[in-house]
């Protein structure tokens, strides 16, 4: 039995057509890990034109999406269900996502995402309906379809199984809490660029420190606010302080 | 002639096409507003295997995309360029990608994203080929193809003519600075939930004031921080500051 679920409520179904059949999604559905299921719930209105939206109460532009099909397809789908999901809607205005979010959704055994294209939801949806309203960033998008991907990406990948040994270091890089130090492989020199030459001395003891401190350089250029964080050693604080230094010097 | 062209180098091109033949990205390619162009540049490695990655030096876990198949992939592509475009790399490790981000981008006539998936980039790549690195937030994941896809719907709409006006009413409301007020459509009652009555009052003013303090309300209680850039009346500040002196008096 697969450890997840993810039911996706659209309009665009076949929007998840190439996701769903590339990598690693579509190894951990070969190997039984995960299940998607996306539907169209377009099929659940009840009129002959199959409407889904409507205009807004109180005039303005845009449509808004009726609460009917919605909540009717809610109900389809978790007929059977034992226990009701977290059913995430995927909205700017909701909470960011993050890594923390990623790890805590990937403890659950089913998720319910239902994505609007342009139009509003009816708040009645937002209020009744949903468990958890999530935002992958502050820009607008044409609908919640790249947003659900994103989750379901980020969360199939912390699913036991899902990840090689291989693939998985990747990972245990970004959870130091700064960003990576630089990667290099062969050959040494292309086009006139070169490796550092730490990298090819085969000093082990003092290539590993100087990959700790671009990556402590680095995340101090770029993203200071995870410093905060960071789990930091007293080596650590001596050279962002030395680079403090350095930098107040200029 | 399209009024922008995209460039994507990835390893699973085949991952774009189901966002590519769907709906808005659809349409923009079908008026020739919009040119996307994917090439898988594996192409492009010159050895008998394809290679595209190799070890990193200085051991440790996952593997590190070579330079050169996406060096000779970008000068393949740009032979004919005028120009060279932005060159922009996913990245967690990035710039935020934003709206004003967005904007700056639907500026340009030609972009190019390079995606890598679970590997690294040799640091060549980062220092002399790309132009801006990108992330779509703080969460990992596989490859940099979903946040490509992210930045080519976010900027794509801001493509005059990509958006017919029904659907750009949704991105004024954004471009306020504010969270969207509530919306409710028909019915005006389903399963016991009503629509608020001042919706259905039919009186003009007081529904516009309702709104704005909902906007308000909304983004004072899930985003303060956007109330410090977001362009406020001084009855916007009255009201906030009312909701202030409810809170401590609670």
């Amino acid at each position: 039995m697969a450890q997840i679920r993810f039911d996706v409520l659209t309009l665009f179904p076949e929007m998840f057509h190439g996701f769903l059949s590339t990598s690693i999604i579509r190894k951990a559905h070969e190997k039984g890990l995960i299940e998607t299921n996306v539907t169209n719930f377009r099929q659940f209105a009840t009129d002959k034109h199959q409407t889904v939206d409507d205009t807004p109460y109180g005039g303005g532009g845009g449509m808004v999406l009726k609460p009917q099909p919605l909540f009717d397809a809610v109900d389809h789908l978790l007929q059977d269900a034992s226990e009701r999901p977290p059913i995430l809607l995927m909205s700017p205005q909701g909470a960011p996502f993050t890594q923390k979010k990623a790890e805590e959704l990937a403890g659950h055994s089913h998720l319910m995402f239902l994505c609007g294209h342009y139009e509003g939801f009816d708040e009645r949806i937002r209020q009744n309906l949903v468990t958890d309203e999530i935002s992958v960033g502050d820009f607008v998008l044409t609908g919640g379809e790249l947003p659900a991907m994103v989750i379901i990406d980020s969360v199939s990948r912390l699913i036991p199984g899902v990840l090689g040994n291989h693939d998985s270091a990747a990972m245990d890089s970004f959870s130091n809490g700064l960003l990576e130090y630089p990667h290099y492989t062969r050959p040494s020199e292309f086009r006139g660029m070169e490796v550092p030459e730490i990298l090819l001395s085969g000093h082990h003891a003092n290539m590993e420190k100087w990959r700790r401190e671009q990556s402590l350089e680095r995340t101090w250029t770029r993203r200071p606010d995870l410093l905060k964080s960071a789990p930091l050693t007293e080596e650590d604080r001596k050279f962002l302080r030395m680079l403090e230094q350095k930098k107040r010097s200029e």
